[in-house]
């Protein structure tokens, strides 16, 4: 059976996602990169950075666990481009010629147009649908393998809500946000439903997994 | 130098340290006793609940350091007594004839009211007074010992936010409460100040200390 699957979800200790003032250079508001230096740190996200090395540990080995088994990505509009890029037809993502994907990416927005076929394997779908007919949809691109929900927070916590995510990591970092865009709304009493996991990593991070 | 402290402040993964709809029969409203059984499953906390044993790992380590060096507490009116107790002249408290305290123990209320003495070594006596003059009444009965903030979330914030309290021991338990009082609000960036360690328990919480 496919699974659905969150990862590298990262939080503050406040529980946002991401920061307050989201534009082309600052994806991330006025969170800046702080929340996803434990991911950059790691072998496995060095090299989204350009950079070589990274640590092969407790964080490595739970980032890693974004790729193997995911036959579709679904994301959210806010996740594709800053505030606006529903307004500019040129916006092609903010990976570059070659996302990272390398499967069928479903991209949620209001205003959908033509599939964008990238290099790599990515091909973007823009889909204006509700979460389970979005999920629906991509079950049928995946062949039997698992979806995962890339985020941003608002879809992440839509996706939860309705009872569609069967696996979640949370990665939560030390730092007190304040501001932005919050993860937990809504989402009440979720650990029932879940077997919940906490570690903390020598970095300071602790990874928050629910399972079901 | 006598340290301003906070010990053994539970909140929910989304940051909740008490729940909605307080009362006289549910004094963390609808989180019960929710964020405090990792607390009474310790052989420190175990009577508190009238138990005997409990676990003596790195929950009751941590969950110890509440008592020694305190020569004071400073706590909030939510803490004291549930919603209306300032109506009630003949209301002492949560705890019975012989509180837990053992020392002076000044209640922040708009309404105050003479000193109680208690059995025990406790007397309450009542303030109406900003953290800042608070904390200088109680660090004149300590006689050199430490300064516990001992919450609820408001008085917690409150005192962090004025830059008063050189260590902060957090538990977060993984529960999602959705509704109650937030910790967080208005601690944005925190952490610049202090030193910040996570460590989670094979309980399933995490403690977090921050400490400058």
């Amino acid at each position: 059976m496919p699974r659905t699957r969150i990862h590298n979800l990262s939080i503050s200790l406040d529980g946002f996602a991401t920061g307050e003032g989201l534009g082309l250079e600052t994806p991330f508001g006025h969170a800046g990169e702080r929340l996803h230096e434990w991911m950059v740190a790691t072998s496995f996200g060095a090299p989204i950075v350009g950079r070589t090395g990274g640590s092969t540990g407790v964080d490595d080995a739970l980032a890693r666990q974004h790729e193997p088994g995911i036959g579709a990505e679904i994301m959210g509009s806010g996740k594709f481009g800053p505030p606006g890029w529903e307004d500019d037809p040129d916006w092609r993502g903010w990976w570059g010629p070659e996302p990272p994907f390398r499967t069928p990416t479903f991209v949620l927005t209001h205003r959908p147009r033509p599939p964008l076929e990238m290099a790599g394997g990515t091909t973007f779908h823009f889909l204006d649908a509700s979460p389970a007919d979005a999920l629906a949809v991509a079950l049928e691109a995946v062949g039997g393998l698992d979806v995962r929900i890339g985020g941003g927070p608002l879809v992440a916590r839509a996706f939860i809500a309705a009872g569609l995510v069967d696996h979640v990591h949370l990665v939560q970092v030390p730092i007190v946000l304040g501001r932005g865009v919050r993860l937990w709304d809504g989402l009440e009493g979720m650990e029932a439903r879940y077997a919940v996991e906490a570690v903390t990593s020598p970095s300071g991070v602790t990874h928050l997994t629910f399972s079901r």
